[in-house]
Order: C-alpha cells, then structure tokens, then sequence
C-alpha cells in the first residue's frame, strides 16, 4: 500500500502538502517561535499536524516534528510510522532526525534547509547511516523560497523588535 | 553553582545517582521494555526519572532519555537544561543525544556503551560535534557491568520467551 502510494507521488502531491507544512509554520510565527510547520501524510491523508512551540511550551521537545509523531503515532497505533510521509518546511536538527529514524519513517520532504544546524545533508545525515537499522528518502527543496522566506521575515522582525527575543530564539540556527 | 557542582563530581556520586537509573531501568524490564533507565541531576538532587517506555506507549518518542527531559524542563522552567546531570545506563540513540543537545544538556553520564546504534561515541557523536552550538562532557562505564548485565539478561529472556517478542524488541541495539 504505502510502496503503491510512493509511486504516485509527484511534484504538485508534495507541494500540496508542503502548503499544509507551511500553514503550520504560520502558526508558529504568529506565537512568536520560529516558523517551522510540519505534516505526516499515510495513504494520501494528513494524519498529523505539528509547529515549532519550543519557546511557548518552554521544553526544546516541542519541535514541530517531535509534535507531529507523537500524533502520528496515535493515528497509527504503532510506534513504526511506515508508510508515512514527513513535510517539514526546515531540514529537521539532529533530535528530529533521530526521531524520524527510531519511528521508521520512511519519507521526508523538506522546503528549505538548514546549513548551521540541519542533520539531514547539511552538518550531517542521520537519515542515510548505514550503521543504523533505518534510512529515509528525502526529497528537498519544494516551495524552498517561501519557507526560506517565512523564516528570514521571521528573523528580521526579532531584529527591529516586532517579536519578543525571549520568544523567538535561535531554534536550529546556530 | 553548575560549575561548583560540576567540580565536586566524584566517582561515588556518579555511581550513586547510576542506582538510581539502574531502578527505573527495571522498571522497563518488568513491563516487557528493554531495560533502559535514566535520572537528571540538578544541584545534586534528582529532578527527574525516565524508563523506557516505547512499547508500553507504542511510541518511539517514549525512549527513557526523552521522558526524563520533560521532566526535567518542568521542573527548571525553561527549555534549557543549564547545570543539570543526566545519568543514563545505555548509550543514547540519535533521537536521545540530538535530544541533549537541543536541551544544552552539559553534562551525560553512561553505563554501557551500544556499539550498534549509540550516539555518543560508538557509531557518531552527536554530543561533541564543532558544527553544533551545543556539546556535553561525557563519563563512560559508570557501573558498567552491571547495566550491561541487564540488557543481557533482559535479551535472554525474550529469547527463551520469557518475554514477549511484540512487547520487548530491537530499541536501539540494531
């Protein structure tokens, strides 16, 4: 089933999604933490939603990516998330793609990545270890300049003040 | 006062807060969860206490590590673990020392090591890496005959099916 629907995935599918990824991430920068959305999508359907609360929710937990698994794995009643999809609008640090590793999913589509801090091709890609007992597909790069945009928009309203620097940090930048 | 504490670290201490790790890690074993305990230390008083719980709670998230840092940043109040200890009887997976970095964690103890799957020195070490804005000063072999006594038992009995495979399982050992 999930091997069928990997055949069907093409472009338009997966910015689609990424559109879904990105109105997550609005709800981030609307609370004041750095914009990062995420979906899972099993089958063809979102079966979770997740955005960055790290700030709001005071634990460096919250990631987006850490929120939609944990929903996922609700949704699936296991703690293997086969057959899922990721759309994440920031290449996942290296808790996330720890976490996208033990929970085997098998798919990330990334929209931008993170150079100082990413761990999924940039510093490092815990995604494609042969040493560990899973890898994932990435696709990277789809609708990559809004949510390369949403997070400088982001970054230069912490600098001239318009966000709280308490709330808005430094989350994967540095 | 991190630091003051940090200066009076001994062996004694280290072991004795490694008992502490070693309960919970039993705790894991007696729901059918691979024996993997943890504790946070903050100004020489456990904050925080976290057993494997990934099959019990069919999540992957639900690694003994993770547990405790929520906790623990509750208990703290922000999202940063500055001055905290975490003892842990296994090696952490990739989730677990990505994890640690993103918490600031500074300081990790460790029982045994896992040389198929552990982050902190055996396949990668995600706590001492130039590129991250975070690393952890690490102490191996903390009573370590005796947490890798309890993997091995533990592995024993769900060979000769004393426990049951569906419940006991592969957590970061492949």
């Amino acid at each position: 089933m999930a091997k069928a629907y990997f055949d069907k995935v093409d472009n338009e599918t997966d910015e689609l999604f990424m559109r879904e990824a990105l109105k997550q991430a609005r709800k981030a920068y609307k609370q004041g933490d750095t914009p990062i959305g995420c979906v899972i999508v099993y089958e063809g359907k979102i079966i979770a939603r997740g955005y960055n609360r790290r700030n709001k929710d005071k634990t460096a937990l919250a990631h987006a990516e850490i929120l939609a698994i944990k929903k996922a794995t609700k949704v699936i009643g296991d703690w293997r998330l086969e057959g899922c999809t990721m759309y994440v609008t920031l290449e996942p640090c290296q808790m996330c793609a720890g976490a996208i590793v033990q929970a085997r999913v098998p798919r990330v589509v990334i929209g931008c990545m993170n150079k100082k801090a990413g761990s999924c091709g940039s510093v490092i890609n815990l995604l494609d270890m042969k040493e560990f007992n899973h890898r994932a597909s990435i696709t990277k790069g789809v609708l990559e300049e809004r949510c390369s945009k949403l997070m400088s928009d982001f970054f230069a309203d912490l600098r001239v003040g318009a966000i709280n620097k308490e709330q808005g940090g430094s989350h994967g930048t540095a």
